[in-house]
């Protein structure tokens, strides 16, 4: 991605950045990266993804002489801030929560501390390489929470919105629990598993169905048969003949795939079709419209499925695929800072944030600042930690996460067991699909001090509007 | 994107690929994309976008030393087949729709006709490449629709599912009349107008609003001010006293931007205030969760709206986040072939698709055989024309095509200049926000030849599954 970040920026960033560099405003600014609380979100818990792309954005941060030459054929830029961006790098620190790791809306998953210009650059970089990687990561492990043991795979390339979004997608299932995907320049980079068995088109090239499933198992081996390419009942019968005929050929079929029609009625039938033929064995491998709520259903209503290829509605996460999240100022030169326009608040200051265990459960989160002690000793001592980490100093990679760069397969393995070890810590209700009533909703609690720094905001603010409208009165 | 290319493959292409490859299956293959016909589809009319994608990736098709290795690493291909990999190109015909058109479900609009393996090869990367920008442009022209020639920007980098995809759809809306995007690296590639004014960040740094406002000014001398950070009131009135204190010095606020609260309520408000102080001429502009239909309702009931900023639910198509497309085999060794499984039928055989014209407006679309006689004596003679045109002959580029390659800009502009001939003849029904009824859905014609073998196909599987049947009872 390093190589498409040239430019990655709103206009808008680069004319604050002009004016901040002609008024010398080059004091350090925290911004912080959060997923917004909203009532009616539907989902219990997200998953943390994306800071691999955030760590190569940022270490990759720079202005070619085209990229110079474009913006000052905009008219916009003067000469003296083209040099300065000339020579930009990113000098700033940033935290983050590591990948993998359950978190949820409100509290900081990633903070921004640099000069300001550095830090205002990078906010549509930022909110885009960490935004998409969540949601997909999110409804993949909400797809796992229900998948009992069951295989899963990623199935959506070719319904995400870019290669790269398949891409991403198909990384993030890979953390939250997902077998692997199908996408192989994906299990190319990360060594992760690949899988795959055979389009409709294989059946249709061949003159009949039975020779397509004869040459694709003897070539394979140990493989996979569709079925449902003209009919589902003739197709597991088809299948059953060449499992039997190729069975002495030690070939063996281990799952029959079906991908349309009525998922739950087809699978009852072709199970059945199965078992009469003592074939318990060969199990069912679902694809064609799977989400969650599908999953869940027919796992409910169903026996001896082995499996789901998961693809468009976890690739674009179909229900929900646009993340309420911001990139918010919340402190400059030491200050805390807080927007305060209708239903948009945010957090001020520079923020830590505490996860709280009890009885090996995450039992709530304590969203405070850097400096502020917080009170946890009504709970078990030791067991809880400060989710943020720091990922950059000065500009520079910390040691720990240099693992991203130099072996991405065993940083992808560190954060898929993160996500593990994570998921056992959930509660079990926030396991559960549906959106949460106010009650299930998982406790991020602010801190005393936040909350006394909001409500100075809100009274100065109150304060300076009724002198504003009493001063326009007596202007009248 | 020419780089990312290699490995976008979903396993089985290649595992389909090496069966084809042993069994000297390589004949010709026909494979159509088009988007399914279903009921209560949300769209009147869709815009074909993506082909410079798809050329450029077709282009780019080889497999690299470690590609090879990675393959050979799976344990399931043979040397022979990665050999032949190893050299391989596209050498196919590839018959697409221009972008910009105006195009309808159950149409062809992509056509690969090539060796069947290489048809094959391609199946994930087609549909990855035209899906998206097909949305993308779709949801933006839904906006033009309603923008009753408004300025309508994309604002929606930070929220696209990856930079590509923010890229794909500031593209796709320029095809579509929007009048520019924020971003950058869109703008340079393609010379497309930016647009950009400042952030809330950027208020908030300054002790005082007024103060930064004023700075902003003075440095742009003809610009917009956010004027929703702390009160949309306030802000508004801070604006006028800039906009009078600075006005003298030659400074022109062309508009105010709010991006947040009740937006009608609030559109009347600033309206009102800046009429009563003589500020005809400063239009609002407005971002904030737009789309289409809140573009709709915003100037049914306001008034003095100059233009808005579409972000977020443009750039992931919300409310229709994938397409129901599909790449099928329509016809293989000169023989149409066809899928029959429930409620997934595609039209079998080589196509053209004939768009027929009455009173200057896009009366009925004809999909037919490629060699088959459309009969239009009944409509004005020269008023159709076949949409399907040759883009790769033998793996070539045509002539007419290579402009995509040598000058982006010139052709973004003759796409942009399609849409907008193809806007003016969709009949004004289509261009209504609402899922059409039955009635209204835009006729896309099936041909005689193309209905009579899907009959003698569905006459064919009966028989055959009848057939099934009584054996299998005969065996009971």
């Amino acid at each position: 991605m390093g190589n498409r970040i040239n430019l990655f920026i709103d206009l808008y960033e680069l004319t604050m950045m002009q004016s901040y560099f002609f008024e010398g405003e080059n004091r350090n600014a925290v911004f912080d990266f959060h997923i917004r609380f909203r009532e009616n979100v539907p989902r219990r818990f997200y998953v943390f993804c994306g800071l691999e792309y955030l760590i190569e954005a940022i270490e990759n941060i720079s202005f070619s002489d085209e990229d110079i030459e474009y913006l000052k054929s905009l008219g916009l830029f003067k000469k003296e801030f083209l040099d300065y961006l000339r020579g930009f790098k990113f000098t700033g620190d940033i935290y983050s929560v590591d990948e993998g790791r359950i978190i949820f809306p409100n509290e900081p998953v990633v903070e921004v501390s640099a000069p300001l210009p550095e830090a205002q650059l990078v906010e549509t970089l930022v909110i885009n390489l960490i935004q998409f990687p969540i949601l997909s990561a999110t409804k993949a492990a909400r797809c796992f929470c229900v998948s009992d043991g069951k295989i899963l795979v990623d199935f959506g390339a070719r319904r995400a919105h870019s290669t790269q979004s398949a891409e991403i997608a198909a990384r993030s299932s890979y953390i939250t629990g997902f077998s692997g995907t199908s996408l192989l320049s994906v299990g190319e980079k990360y060594s992760i598993p690949v899988f795959g068995t055979m389009a409709h088109s294989f059946v249709m090239i061949h003159d009949d169905e039975k020779e397509a499933f004869r040459r694709f198992a003897k070539l394979y081996k140990k493989t996979v048969l569709l079925i449902d390419t003209y009919d589902i009942e003739v197709g597991t019968k088809n299948a059953i003949e060449v499992i039997k005929e190729l069975g002495k050929e030690g070939v063996k079929i281990t799952a029959l795939r079906i991908d349309s029609g009525d998922l739950i009625d087809e699978v009852k039938k072709m199970r059945k079709i199965l078992d009469e033929n003592n074939m318990h064995d060969v199990s069912i491998f679902i694809s064609g419209g799977i989400n969650e709520y599908k999953i869940q259903e027919i796992l409910k209503n169903t026996e001896g499925v082995g499996g789901f290829g998961v693809g468009t509605e976890l690739t674009v996460s179909a229900d929900q695929p646009y993340l309420d999240c911001a990139y918010k100022l919340v402190e400059y030169d030491g200050k805390p800072k807080m927007k305060l326009s209708e239903g948009k608040h945010n957090l001020p200051g520079r923020k830590k944030v505490i996860r709280i265990y009890k009885n090996g459960k995450m039992f709530k989160d304590i969203v405070a600042l850097q400096d502020e002690d917080v009170d946890i000793t009504e709970y078990d001592s030791g067991s809880s930690e400060n989710l943020l980490k720091k990922v950059f100093s000065n500009g520079k990679i910390s040691e720990e996460y240099k693992i991203i760069k130099d072996n991405k397969p065993k940083y992808i393995q560190s954060c898929r067991e993160m996500f593990l070890r994570d998921f056992e810590k959930l509660p079990e209700k926030l396991k559960d699909l549906s959106p949460p009533t106010k009650d299930e909703v998982y406790n991020v609690e602010i801190s005393p001090k936040i909350r006394k720094i909001i409500q100075d905001f809100e009274k100065k603010f109150h304060d300076q509007k009724q002198n504003s409208n009493i001063q326009k009165k007596s202007v009248q």
